[in-house]
């Protein structure tokens, strides 16, 4: 949305004049546009095919709590999810920021509100001079990439600020506080927030001009009069639902890539896979020493208070993930890891944003999560087996990328694994798994087909090392030929990486 | 299970002797456990009619991890679901202590570990002194009942101790503590825990004793044998599943209902429908007073620390449920609520026990949570309706109080109305909504052949008002025929019962 002047300073001052709808005309509109939500409601829910999220923000006394009351009124309240985000709960606070949005996501079919959502922190700790402007343009940049993401992922994003001028807001004041029955309306809290009016003004202003962007617009609502408010959001909403419902399928854009380094392509060919750990002492010498390490690091008390782990396994099929896993967590206290081991979603799950499966599993600080195959299922088997549209897994390397950066930027410490065997070594390992009664359910002939496609693979695996490995959140590309020698480098590399977060502070 | 002499003192004499298994024979026997274990796996999966639920509790070093490890290597790790259990966090401790639990449920066809349960914090508080004898029999009571309803509700449920004698525990201790590189094997917790290795074994004992029922027996499991405790478990898991698999569908018995008191039959006739609030506005500066009340204790810091709302709405249809829950909402923050409607169960939501659904909405103190229907929908729709075996809703009331009784003895106030309405008063308003364009999705054709079953109805509610009644957590029978009358009455009974509870402290 772009604006002449200072967009800031001028968000609201439209919405700052008088704006009233009189009982009469309010009684005849609100009739139509109820019957026509709960009609459309009903059409999301018979075949759904996208989500909607409302969030409802601003200043405070503007009717946010009264407009998700109507709505539950209006429509069907079984098939609309509200949710209300006060300062972070201790649990929260020890996930990463977004975690808790994540959590709250509405499923595709239905309808999502959000009273105070991702935007609420930032502004406040703007305004309170916790965070400086810098801090609050990269808040706010990463908002911007987080909503593009929702839009791409489908779904429809309607964001209401509620707004009153300083002098409305002072005469509902007055007004409420003038009869004790109603005092109580008007809380510390906002009495604390008006005295800071003109800063709060200045910082939304800002914030809501930055992220009111062509795919998710702020829509402002002059809040001061009940009947203006609730027709201002119910007919935006009904407008924007049914020219969804009446667009053809949104497809996301091909985002564009930069040009892959040389080297990227042979990196795996690379490898030197003749690594290996000789003697069977020696091994269990080393793989004691390590996880003794890593057991006392995942003691540590700065771990317990302000960190985390999370390990991604991804591999050639029979490269032994399971196998290096359980050396991991054979070096941990049960109550403090969890694996989880990613097949096909479920019905839940696939009514969601791509990552939102992962994010469920995100640890809290003091715990780990190791995941047998991960989020990069999407630019691996997905991408090689054509069971997502290119634009989709090419935007996915982005919008892992500011996963993890979430994760990295709260503390957690990120550490992927590539198991790399060669072919030669992968068929021994599928014949043994033949031969061996209780290990043919690991053996299918889906393995099979993917060997078939081992130069695509190849590729995929090289264009992922290549895109998503920032400074902090790297890959490792173990040479598992030899699995005493993946196993050892793999907890070498977590204790590795553990001890320099934990020292970096 | 009945033991002559002190059950709790000679729980574990067989397993203090030397339990071993050569390697050799492990070995042969392993592969064919393993083999038999993935396709019995794979088996459940394949038709999904109950959850497995594995408990591995017993004493530090006796091989629980492992043998969690193991599990994980034996079988498809994707269809198992580790849950780990350590002091609750702040999130948890603000949740009634069954809550974390119910959500780490595994689904049908799925197989559940949990690493530590509901027996360990009891077991620690009488240990170290923090409840007597007779508030470890309550809480042994209350474990006994939930796991009888896990059974009722088909669960299948493997306990599994682990035992290791005070010498071979200390031997154990020495053995790892010699070699630098194994000495973190032996953690700070449990050298403190053996120092009471005595005081643990007889608590455990007699908790051991009193938990092991005909539907879920503790399986104790020698541990010094890593060989001899992996078969252990690994075979009577198996055996379990076969046994399990090849019964017939399992249903639950029917319970002794004690007779109704005489009165109950006709409470909702002997009901004065003619009460009402007659002016519009002394209906106004009641609700505003009344609203004012509510407020103020949702803020009061008694509450925010130690308590929370759990509020239920049932009523005959057009009774008027979601009018009365709105004036509730309107006097909170809409941070700090949640109201939640019920409709028909999801998959995920099908694939557990009963009141799984209810549970994870269950407030953190501080917190409303207002249920539009709820768990009584099994004695009255699902009674009335046939959906629901007769042995099922019957046995649902005494599951129900449990439920409720381990809300309210956590702090939470749990309000129930029942909004009643007349013949009569319920036709007008069936008409006024289909003659209204937006409230006719109100009204269905289910709606009037509800109607058709009145009296049956009025029988299950008269049923669930007399058997679900508590003094901690009764039923207000709200006279609902004039709606203020109702909206006054409701919000006045939930301040009066927050008052009540808060200053009792």
């Amino acid at each position: 949305m772009m604006v002449a002047g200072d967009p800031g300073r001028e968000m609201f001052e439209e919405a700052d004049g008088s704006h009233r709808v009189a009982k009469s005309e309010y009684r005849l509109r609100e009739a139509a546009l109820r019957e026509a939500l709960v009609l459309t409601q009903y059409e999301l829910l018979r075949a759904p095919k996208f989500a909607t999220l409302i969030l409802i923000a601003g200043v405070d006394g503007a009717g946010k709590g009264e407009t998700v009351n109507l709505l539950n009124e209006w429509m069907d309240p079984r098939h609309i999810e509200v949710a209300g985000f006060p300062p972070p709960t201790p649990d929260e606070a020890a996930h990463p920021p977004m975690w808790r949005f994540w959590r709250a996501l509405p499923p595709k079919g239905k309808i999502g509100v959000f009273f105070g959502a991702w935007h609420t922190m930032p502004i406040l700790a703007r305004v309170t001079g916790k965070i400086d402007d810098a801090a609050l343009k990269t808040r706010t940049d990463q908002i911007q990439r987080f909503e593009q993401m929702l839009a791409d992922e489908g779904v429809l994003l309607l964001k209401f600020w509620f707004h009153l001028s300083k002098a409305q807001q002072k005469a509902r004041m007055q007004a409420l506080e003038k009869d004790p029955d109603t005092a109580w309306r008007v809380t510390e809290e906002e009495r604390a927030h008006f005295r800071q009016y003109d800063r709060f003004r200045t910082v939304s202003g800002d914030f809501v001009a930055a992220t009111s962007t062509g795919i998710a617009p702020w829509r402002i609502v002059p809040g001061a009069d009940a009947n203006y408010r609730a027709l201002c959001v119910g007919d935006q909403l009904l407008a924007a639902l049914k020219e969804r419902l009446a667009a053809p399928e949104v497809r996301a854009a091909a985002p564009a890539l930069a040009p892959l380094p040389r080297k990227a392509a042979t990196r795996l060919r690379d490898l030197d896979l003749s690594k290996s750990v000789a003697g069977k002492k020696d091994y269990r010498d080393k793989l004691a020493k390590w996880q003794g390490r890593l057991n006392r690091l995942s003691r540590d008390a700065r771990f317990k208070a302000g960190h985390a782990a999370v390990c991604v396994f991804e591999g050639n099929d029979a490269a032994g993930k399971g196998g290096a896993i359980r050396r991991v967590t054979h070096a941990l206290d049960a109550r403090y890891y969890r694996t989880v081991s990613i097949a096909a979603p479920s019905e839940e799950e696939r009514a969601q944003p791509y990552l939102w499966r992962f994010w469920r599993h995100v640890p809290r600080h003091g715990f780990f999560t190791l995941y047998d195959r991960s989020w990069y299922g999407r630019v691996l088997v997905e991408r090689v087996e054509d069971f997502t549209q290119d634009a989709d897994w090419q935007r996915a390397y982005a919008e892992i990328n500011d996963f993890e950066s979430e994760l990295t930027s709260h503390g957690l410490v990120v550490c992927k694994f590539w198991l790399a065997i060669d072919q030669d070594e992968q068929l021994r390992r599928f014949k043994a798994r033949e031969e061996t009664s209780f290990k043919q359910f690991k053996i299918t002939e889906e393995d099979w087909r993917n060997r078939d496609k081992w130069p695509a693979y190849e590729k995929a695996v090289c264009e992922m090392l290549a895109r998503t490995s920032p400074d902090n959140a790297p890959w490792t590309v173990v040479e598992a030929n030899d699995k005493r020698h993946a196993r050892i480098k793999v907890i070498k590399t977590l204790v590795k990486a553990l001890e320099a977060r934990l020292d970096a502070g």
